[in-house]
């Protein structure tokens, strides 16, 4: 029988697939891929989930270093906020599932690959988009989307099998990563509704009154985070340990509301505390090393790469492009940035660097070594040539 | 005797100045171009000091609704922020004040332009840009520049004349204009330390335990604000009504590190409660009603009108262009914005607009009449083949 | 009867749609839109062809002078050269016509709308982009791509009805309009191979050994051409005798290897004499008199207007704002361009402008009223402080 | 005595200048830097010159190497042309200077650097800046600049001293490198008058109409001329030997009308045949390989570089975080471009590469096995959402 590899979180859409993929005669492969956002408990229930549900074989891979060392750490030197607020980088989740599908599948001997997307959102079209360009020899399958399977049938159809799964688990979908949580659906919808305190709390962030406000001290090295009040850290614990503080405090809570890649418009809340504080830190730490022209370029580069991280386009080389620029702007960027949490709001109190761009022999607005008022005035004359002509040509 | 008209705040520096253009021989006209910074009480004491100090004449210019209609505007349109958080225009206003100190030079018959900014910041530079290109005919002089008076020496020659300002009136240098406050000097200039609480209240922000949260509803016409809480308002008052919500709050303060137009690096700090309300509420709409292109060019085009303002480019004709198409995107800008304000932190909850983006028959991830799952997969592979063949031509 | 209204060209393709539209059942409109392609012979023939495949109603609609005032105005403001070679604006022509089709459509109370294109091209993509979008009410038919015909199919099924269109008409297909002619297909695909000299010639261009060498000098308005050699004239006037002298010279001719809408890359011969004068004349007349900046700004804005339009996104608003831009950044662009036409080239000479931003009292490498070697010395200390920081803080 | 080490290219001024600073007391060490400009007899010539006005050392440099691998390698890369068509990189060339400059400053235990620049053009910007960053320690002198020395007095006082330079040496000022000549001076900074032939002659282009009419292929590497019809080629053999050609033939001449780093307009002529040729050839392959979001984005790259090179501003970091772009965008773009040279132009006629994006698959407007119509309906559908959304909620 052929085999086909399916993308599979446990939930009910990949869950049906499963059976789908079985009717139309395959032997099914569940791969799933923690890019960050399951618990080990988690993790083995989606096994025997699998099992349950009629796959031959289930695969897990742990992708969460992968997901820092090759996504967040340019998501991190490029600053992407999408909308100037969201961090979070589910397009590049989505990627990295799809390679390790691919993987899984070209191991397994598999014909087809598969994802249980629905036609109405971005991540069909990040599975499509990274498995055709990836393995265009390869049957691509989305049983949801080719169907219209709706949830109420899935979840029917898996009862008869003796799985239940409901077809409301809850009021929102919830979409945990490395980077962050998403919650949408229900009421996040209408953008002139408020995004509810529960929201935030399904998405892991309750406000404890006791959390403790404190000052951190992060360093960086070339733009990646590299220590934590002093000790060296490892990124991944780092990320770890700032959530743990940020969550209870609403720390990197937000609402992004944003284009989709089929050109609607879609509402979301977003908790996201280690990649807001690190993103305000390193921002703060570069506008202290690096010069105007590099931030403006970089910003430029840092905003269109995640544009394309999100809208599935990771595999355009000029992703490998934009990744050289903005490592190499961080050459200078190593140095310490002071963050302040408090309830609802965190603030970067200082940076220093060996690095900095601040004159040994100036400081602003109190007279300087590197020049005097006569050069001042001749500067000022030069500088304002272009708009004086353009004055006198009217 | 020749007649010098010169920029007059009635601080220690310009004080000198008159003295200094004095003994050059020329009769001083003293002008004080209110942007938003000053009482009545203080512009009064401003037209004393300038008899005080020998003016022969002394002239107070109101400018605060210019200084919305032809500059604030823009920086709401184009949502300027400055590092991203800095929404203070200082650039603007300097320009104002250049313009009318013209303007009051030709009535008198001035044959010199004066001011009394150091060789130090960035005001030396868009005075001379702005008065060299507007009237290159007329002398222009800097006598604090010039001459590198020192603030002693100024404070000792005026208290000759019976003048007493001390040399350092405050901890703090404050600069207080229409769109928000600044405050420098002394310790906000290294990078590493906090900006002391006191500096934020010596900027007019000062934390009142007791001072209420709320939420407001701001509307906009074209992307101005034009209602608060469903009344129609005069920008200007609606601005002083939010100011005064927010600063009791701790809304609106904030860090700017720099770029200077002399190329060094400089920190100051902020409080600018209004228009950090305004741009966070005007940019949320935004997103609800301009399509994704429009919010890419939009953002860039507002992002180099701020720098050029800041950087004393208002003439090159580039900022009209800008303008344009600035004004042009604001087209359907029009619609609500709800915002909570709470303590050190403001949210925007939600936007709604008759021009809002949101199709009638798709909601973002739960299926549409716009499209089918066979629509979507037609797209998906054609939308993906760029990267594929960028992937087979490796 | 329903009504179909066909966008219709005489050619194989949309005759043959003609016959499927009247088998599905609809009386059939044939609208054709002259937007600079046709003779008054050719368009006499086409009505022909309409009537003898069976169209109830023909409708013939000069849009030249719409075209260049709402389109290839934008595209000469804007500079727009795609590939940094290639003038011409199907995309714009498209729209227009798909704008026409609709008006026909409403006037004769059609119920659908069609096109004859293939699902190989751009067209294609415009035509739906356009008709969705303005009349999301219409069913929109696309006979040839729905069923995917073959042209030898068309071919044979009209000789059925007598109407014989045979399914090669020539080596190349020739798409002419008012800004220039393209030739596609044959061995013009291929990227390696020289695109014949009977290429061009089927494009209009026929070199001509005694042709005459000669120079033009051509007047400018706000940007837009308004005079030839000291004579006003009328743009369309212009635009076709700038044709007629470049043509046989061989000037205007090129090749244009790009990406289409779809994501392949495609390649085209092309000639477009005219624009290529008034675009390369109209842009050192703005080297003369628009600001450095000015330049940088609507040089970017114009290659984005230019890729929208080719891309069928001529509805999104940003190219409203973007219009706003280009208009504005024209205020100052008048004057005069000298052209030199030589067998295959054409440079500018010289220009000249009452705005011209060369100043009076410098001359670039000769001195200046503007500055001395103190003010140059104070200028280049300043100017390059960020670079000694940099360099400094390595 | 103190040693003062001097940029010194045997003409009027910096011969002059050589007095200068012996008058100031400074033993003088003259430093010519080959950047491609110089015969082997010139260079001999400079060298007795430099005795003859009494350099105690000479020290001649060849940087032409550098200059091909560290800056017009980046111009190829980038497809630097300075307002569309000028490829000449000066700064570039000054900047090595500079280098090499202050290499030799150090070696002879020197404590000032000095250039003969004047205080109107671009040069003395380059050098002081470049001199200012890399050497803070040393005393910079411009002899000419500070003293606004005219041509006239320098030839006097040369000739007191038996040197015999004549003021005016020649009708033009000509500027010889690897990239290209320049000339300017006299009748090119009338924009509106025609550049003369002669001036060309000068620049070392004389028309010669027996030059053969050629067609060449020319190979790449990773974006570098790698080969001349089909046998390698070192690079700078390869530039020498199609400027050779080029020349007769006229190619690669131009007028450049742009903005100078001091706000004023200047215009030139130049001849780069070479740089011209290769530049072309260099951006059809890139249609060929890259993809659309590459080429956008090194576009600008490549412009944005190329501006800061001529505006003296190689050492700001942005331009090593460009570089890194820009050759990671090289990847894929090896291939072969076939050109054909014929009087007054030069056309890419064909490119092919291994890394050609033409899907093997589709030929554009031809049909196609990466998708079918009812994919293309889909895309167009889906593709057009965002347009027809605003059209609706205007």
């Amino acid at each position: 029988m052929p085999v086909a590899a399916l993308a599979f979180s446990g939930g009910l859409d990949t869950s049906f697939a499963v059976l789908a993929l079985i009717r139309e005669g395959y032997d099914v492969v569940t791969v799933t891929v923690d890019t960050g956002g399951f618990t080990p408990a988690q993790l083995s229930a989606i096994g025997e989930r699998a099992r349950a549900v009629g796959a031959k074989r289930h695969v897990a891979v742990d992708a969460r270093r992968e997901v820092f060392d090759r996504f967040f750490s340019h998501i991190l030197r490029g600053n992407v906020l999408r909308g100037g607020v969201y961090p979070v980088a589910v397009g590049a989740e989505r990627h990295v599932q799809a390679e390790h599908l691919l993987k899984v599948a070209r191991a397994e001997g598999a014909s087809a690959v598969a994802h249980g997307s629905t036609g109405a959102g971005n991540d069909q079209i990040r599975f499509d988009v990274a498995l055709r360009a990836l393995a265009p020899d390869l049957r691509l399958l989305a049983p949801i989307r080719a169907k219209g399977v709706a949830r109420e049938e899935s979840a029917k159809a898996l009862a008869e099998k003796g799985v239940r799964i409901p077809a409301k688990t809850t009021r929102y979908s919830v979409n945990a990563g490395l980077v962050g949580t998403t919650v949408g659906g229900g009421d996040t919808h209408d953008p002139w509704a408020t995004i509810p305190e529960e929201a935030y709390e399904e998405a892991g962030s309750r406000l404890d009154p006791d959390a403790r406000e404190r000052e951190l001290v992060i360093g960086f090295e070339k733009g990646l985070p590299a220590s934590l009040d002093g000790s060296p850290s490892d990124p991944l614990d780092l990320v770890a340990r700032i959530d743990a503080m940020g969550k209870p405090l609403g720390i990197g809570r937000g609402v992004h509301l944003g284009d989709t890649i089929l050109g609607i418009k879609g509402r979301i809340g977003f908790v996201a505390p280690a990649a807001t504080v690190l993103i305000a830190a390193h921002r703060e730490l570069e506008k202290l090393v690096l010069t105007k022209r590099q931030r403006d370029v970089k910003d430029r580069a840092g905003a269109l790469y995640g544009d394309l991280l999100h809208e599935g386009l990771y595999l355009d080389p000029v992703c490998r492009d934009l990744e050289r620029l903005l490592e190499s702007s961080q050459e200078r960027v190593s140095g310490e940035a002071r963050v302040r949490l408090r309830r609802l709001s965190c603030d970067v109190l200082g940076v220093r660097s060996p690095h900095a761009l601040t004159a040994k022999g100036a400081r602003y607005g109190e007279g300087s070594s590197l020049w005097d008022g006569r050069d001042a005035e001749g500067f000022a004359k030069i500088y304002g040539i272009a708009a004086r002509l353009a004055e006198e040509s009217r």
